[in-house]
C-alpha cells in the first residue's frame, strides 16, 4: 500500500512499491508568507503538475538531469527518491521581491548576470537567507554538493531563459531544490511552476505567477493557465 | 578650521589641514538595535580609542595595514582618509548573536574555521545581511576589493585570536570596515572595540562587550575597562 511520506504546502509525497521511487501529488492549495496566507483554486494541482513535466522534459532534452520518471495522472508524477539538500537555490535575472526590497531598489532592474541566492530550508526558522560559508561550515551541505547545485542552477537558467523568451515571458526569478539520487549525483528535484517563479509578460509586464495571489492581484487561475498554454504551444504538446 | 564631516553612532569624523587625512573622535555614546536603544558612559570614548590604537598597532606589527596614523588626545586619532567600501565584514569563530538565532543553534558553538559574513552598510536599509554575488552584481564593490576585504579579515582574525587568547578572552566574533587609501589599496578603517566584537572571558564565559549593554547585563563600563587593562598589560603599555 502506498503511504503518505510527507505533506508540504503544495504537494504530497507517497511511497511507491519500488523503494527507490516516490509518487508526488500536486495539491490545489496555494500558500504565501511562510503559509500565513492560504488559498486554492480548482485545477491548480493539475496545471502545476503539467508545467513541471513540460519544463523537466525540456531540461532533460538539454542534458540536465531531474528526478522526474513519468506522469501517471493529471496531478501525479513518479520520481526518483532523492536525499534532499536542505537549500532553496534562487536564481534572479531581474530584481524583484525580497531582494529588491532589501536593497531599496525598485522591482524590474535587469541584472548583468544571473544572481544566485541560498535559503536554508527549515519551516520553523522561516527558510532564512544564508551565505555559502554558513551552510558549509555548519555542515548542512558539502562543498561539492553546493558547487553542483550552483552549476546546475545556472545551467537550468540558461536553458529556461530562451524558452520563456520565445513564449513572451521574462523569467524574472525562480527557486530550485536539489537532492542526491541513488548514485550520489546531485539532480533537480521538487518542481518548477508559477508557485516558485516570477514570470512577467514581456509585452504588458503583467505578472503570471504566485505574486498575483501574494499581492491580491486577481486572475491567479487564469495566469497559471496562460503560462501552461503558452508552454504547450511552444513545446508542441 | 576643522569641520565636522560625518557623525556616526559612536564617532565623529573631522577634516584635517592635510586633506589626505581626517580626525576621528570617539564618543561616549552606545547604541544597539540600529540605534533604537541608546546609552553612554563617561570615559567610553577614551577606552574605545585606546583599545583601537593598541589593536591597530598590534596589527601593523603583524604587517596588516590600517588607516591609523597617530593618537592625538585620549579620544582622538588622525587617520588616512579612506574611500569606504559600504560593507560590514563580520568574522565569527564561535556562533553567537543573529547567526546563532537564525539557525536555531545555541550560542557558543565553536566553528571549524572562521565564518565570514557581509552586511551592506546602509542605515536606512538597516544594514542587511547580503551574499557576495548580490554586492558584486549590484555594483557596491568590485571583485578585487571584495577579495582584499575577505583576505584581510581572515589575516586580522589570525593575528587577533592568539592575542586575545593570551589575555584569557575568546574572540567570538567581530565586525570590520575597510576602505581604499590614496594609493587605491584596501586597508582596515573604522575601529576594533568591544562595541563591535564579542569577547568572552575564557574562564567564566562572562561577556566583556556590547552585549552587556544590548542585553542589560550591567557592568558595561567595567567590562570595557577590563578588556583595555588586559590588552595594556599584554602589550606592555
Amino acid at each position: 500500500m502506498s503511504q503518505l511520506i510527507y505533506e508540504g504546502k503544495a504537494k504530497k509525497v507517497w511511497s511507491e512499491a519500488n523503494a527507490a521511487q516516490v509518487r508526488v501529488e500536486f495539491k490545489n492549495s496555494l500558500t504565501a508568507f511562510n503559509a500565513l496566507k492560504k488559498g486554492e483554486f480548482a485545477g491548480k494541482g493539475a496545471v502545476n503538475c503539467e508545467i513541471t513535466c513540460l519544463l523537466f522534459d525540456h531540461l532533460k532534452k538539454q542534458g540536465i538531469e531531474t528526478h522526474l520518471i513519468k506522469k501517471i495522472s493529471p496531478t501525479e508524477i513518479v520520481v526518483d527518491k532523492l536525499t534532499m539538500i536542505p537549500l532553496e537555490v534562487v536564481v534572479r535575472n531581474i530584481l524583484a521581491g525580497s531582494t529588491a526590497k532589501k536593497f531599496g531598489i525598485e522591482e524590474g532592474r535587469r541584472l548583468d548576470r544571473p544572481l544566485l541566492e541560498l535559503f536554508y530550508k527549515d519551516d520553523a526558522l522561516q527558510d532564512p537567507f544564508v551565505n555559502d560559508e554558513q551552510v558549509l561550515i555548519l555542515g548542512y551541505v558539502t562543498a561539492p554538493e553546493l558547487e553542483a547545485c550552483k552549476k546546475a542552477a545556472l545551467a537550468i537558467n540558461a536553458a529556461l531563459l530562451p524558452l520563456f523568451a520565445k513564449i513572451g515571458i521574462d523569467l524574472v526569478d525562480f527557486k530550485l531544490e536539489f537532492g542526491k539520487n541513488a548514485a550520489g549525483k546531485v539532480v533537480l528535484g521538487d518542481e518548477i511552476t508559477p508557485d516558485c517563479c516570477r514570470l512577467w509578460d514581456r509585452q504588458t509586464n503583467e505578472k503570471l505567477d504566485k505574486d498575483r495571489f501574494r499581492r491580491d492581484l486577481g486572475k491567479v487561475d487564469e495566469s497559471y493557465h496562460e503560462v501552461l498554454n503558452r508552454l504547450k504551444k511552444e513545446l508542441g504538446q
